[in-house]
């Protein structure tokens, strides 16, 4: 079922690029193990096995980037133009992230 | 910006269930560490602070059950009529869960 998986990417990278979006700018230590591990066990748990497995590899090609609110951002929106560039999907354009996602929080 | 964050809402709960209800059956030890860890982290870095709050002391009151898929889909329907209670939604009939939650996978 395409149109179930597809829905489930589309809500995932929403929540996932709004969570980059308003990471700390300045992160502790605390911070950065967390978002570091939320990746991982993310990749584990994603409930699309072949998903999951493609993401695994992108993780260890380029791990997650968690020194500030920027770097965190832009890691996670190159890894999700990797996973365009394999579908087959127009490349984004990064420097429109910020227009994109907005939590209204 | 009461629309982006319901729309962030509806997301998460979306990957959230889904991915409970492809929970393995029977986990090993180290897959219940793996969703404990996952919701607790999801609660720190969930990029609306009231609800991260609010979800860090559901999840405090009704710790993540791990011991099979049923347990695991369960436990997070629960927490999320706990959600619409206090949001003054409707009650989700839980026996509906498979019916609604489709991966595609
Ligand atoms: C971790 C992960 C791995 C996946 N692996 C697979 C797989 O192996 N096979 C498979 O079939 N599907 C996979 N998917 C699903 C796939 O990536 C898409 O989500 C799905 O195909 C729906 O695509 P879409 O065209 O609606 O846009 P999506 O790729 O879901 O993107 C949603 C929206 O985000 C914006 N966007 C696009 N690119 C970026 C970017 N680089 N940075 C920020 N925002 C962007 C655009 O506005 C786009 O409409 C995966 C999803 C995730 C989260
Ligand atoms: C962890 C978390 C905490 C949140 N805390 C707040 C908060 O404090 N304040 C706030 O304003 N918003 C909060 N939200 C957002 C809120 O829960 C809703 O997502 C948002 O208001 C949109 O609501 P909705 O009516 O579209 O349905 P949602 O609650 O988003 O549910 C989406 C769909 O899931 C199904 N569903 C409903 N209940 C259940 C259930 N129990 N089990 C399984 N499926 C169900 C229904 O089909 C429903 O349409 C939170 C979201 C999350 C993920």
């Amino acid at each position: 079922n395409a149109t179930a998986k597809a829905a489930l990417g589309r809500a995932t990278w929403k929540l996932i690029h709004t969570m980059t979006l308003r990471y700390p700018e300045s992160p502790t230590a605390d911070e950065r193990d967390a978002l570091n591990s939320y990746f991982h066990l993310l990749s584990r748990l994603y409930p699309c096995g072949e998903c999951a497995t493609e993401f695994q590899q992108l993780l260890k090609k380029f791990p997650p980037q968690t020194s500030s609110r920027r770097a965190a951002s832009l890691w996670l929106c190159f890894v999700h133009n990797q996973v365009n560039e394999r579908l087959k999907k127009p490349t984004f354009d990064c420097a429109h992230l910020d227009d994109e996602y907005d939590c209204g929080c």
